[in-house]
């Protein structure tokens, strides 16, 4: 058998809480590598991190470190994104860009494979990777979308503190030791490490995930309100979101309303249609007490669905329950489903 | 100046953790008492209480316990209630009762006061005590209802241990300071004590509270649904709720889609109706990052209402983000105010 060619690919960010699965997540599903090229700010540079057995030294990033990269994984926040991204197009390389920096361009695709894989054709340098709160949801929602018509969504999220960084989970480890001890709580990052005020995350809830915005919404929420349009392609479906920070490490929640076109839709037709999507697990049996949690989605690359049930009033409007480990299909596993979906399709 | 008079007053449940607070809040409210007796099962029987600085032997509650006794405040359980609530109406007491066993009998008014305390005229020997999600919902939506019209409320929870009994905060505790350890968790009560499974919720979220109905909705959701329309006196309104238990120890949080008649209706007209009403306080300046939280709202008595905003695409569309504390309004606190309606409105 011909040995599968090898590419080059940088991982910029390689430190962080996402490139860590980043890097585990292309080990893990063997991904076709060359060379590979750890980036990171000039503060984590030098650090050493083991890949397939080798020793790699990770090093600053510069424009001149994307020479020779094919495929650039980003991850190292917005304004790295900002200022290196198109460096690294310029320098040949195709940015897949975890950052909230250019998903809204109207040139950049912005992809969840299982959903819009087809806008990856269009792209002209940077690919965006969405938010992990909208990735997991529109996963969920695509197939029900395209079986019945979809008409509005309403989600109130549960999300893990490990969604704001390293530093944020070890402070809920801090602060929950220190709670348990009865000593007193000190928040420094959460809910948003730039911004004013902080509050205890631990055994409590921040109803709070990134900066608010002029009309009352955080950057969070209007993530999901327009992200989640332009994935669907539908400008025309009402999306509102309101998202929460919870003392739990890994894997997002969300409580998912939804109207659909027609009212005679039954709960077996919507689970039907989701046990068949690729990329979801249907766990709903309320008899057996069966439903995806938090923990028991962390690890795992897939999109869990429980709850689904029929409004009690609206017999277009159904619920469900969603859940997915943000740094996985959120993160690092979306991002190198694209990477994937590049080389299947010779898009490089 | 007279003295007041005082009451002949029975605790039922005295020792868990609604009882707790039942008399934290009877002594701190200085509750006009002339005899205090407190009740529970055969296994509590015996321990003692301390009430205003003088030891109470707690009793196991029969029928007789009744005997003389004006005032019986029960949270012990369903299974109790039903037992002894007609027992102690038979000896002449109004039952105020804070378990799920009569609240939707026609008979028995449900009450939250500063929503329906007219309600209470109509008592014949018991009023119900409103589940705790229910409670601090409607109380911050009645306002809203009265003021503008209101014809739908989407909820989803977010809701403390201690709704679940002291055991299931001390298991909260035991299994936070395991997994900190790296030990293993060895879930025994949560979700719920009686059901088959158990799962852990230290750093995680069960989307179950209370049993699982036959339409695939919990008896905590079923809950919130029925008691909401029979307090707001509305069958008309359309109500949907899920119910998520999450790792913190004391208060619900709740993020909450209404609808209203009028499309014109602005954020800040919410705000003025909810600043100006009784029993809640408006906690809700973005630009300040001021809202509620569990941890904030804990040992108070109020409802705390933030992060009212007008929905993105459905001009009669508002979210609110409400949190009181589990077992002051949702329990102890609410069963107080109506015995005090009780006594101010001569209907003993």
């Amino acid at each position: 058998m011909e040995k599968q060619q090898g590419y080059r690919v940088a991982v910029v960010g390689a430190t962080g809480a996402v490139g860590e699965k980043m890097l585990e997540t292309l080990e893990k599903k063997d991904f076709p590598i060359e060379s590979l090229t750890l980036l990171s700010s000039s503060r984590s540079a030098g650090k050493s991190i083991t890949f397939k057995g080798e020793e790699l030294i990770v090093k600053e990033a510069t424009p001149e470190s994307f020479e020779g990269i094919q495929i650039a994984l980003f991850s190292a926040g917005g304004s790295v994104s900002k200022s290196l991204a198109h460096e690294a197009v310029k320098r040949g390389a195709v940015v897949i860009d975890n950052t909230s920096a250019f998903r809204m361009d109207k040139d950049v695709p912005l992809v969840v494979p299982e959903v819009n894989e087809a806008d990856i054709a269009n792209h002209q340098g940077i690919i965006a990777n969405p938010n992990c709160s909208t990735i997991q949801m529109v996963a969920a929602l695509k197939p029900i979308q395209d079986a019945f018509g979809m008409t509005r969504v309403i989600v109130s999220t549960y999300q893990a503190v490990s969604g704001a960084g390293t530093i944020a989970s070890e402070e809920l480890r801090q602060q929950s030791q220190a709670f348990l001890s009865g000593e007193e709580l000190n928040p420094e990052i959460l809910p948003v490490k730039g911004d004013e005020k902080h509050y205890p995350i631990a055994f409590n809830a921040l109803p709070q995930i990134d900066t608010f915005q002029d009309n009352g919404y955080t950057f969070e929420e209007m993530k999901m309100i327009n992200e989640t349009k332009k994935i669907l392609h539908s400008d025309a479906l009402h999306v509102a979101a309101t998202c929460v920070r919870l003392p739990f490490f890994t894997s997002h929640a969300e409580s998912v309303y939804i109207e659909v076109e027609n009212e005679d839709l039954q709960v077996s037709d919507v689970q039907q249609v989701l046990s068949q999507a690729e990329g979801i697990v249907l766990e709903d049996d309320p008899s057996n007490q069966q439903y995806p949690t938090p923990l028991s989605a962390a690890g795992r690359s897939e999109v869990f669905v429980g709850r689904v049930r029929k409004d009690p009033d609206n017999p277009k409007g159904f619920h469900l329950w969603v859940v997915s480990d943000n740094l996985l299909k959120g993160a690092a596993w979306n991002s190198v489903q694209i990477a994937e979906s590049l080389i299947k399709n010779k898009l490089l």
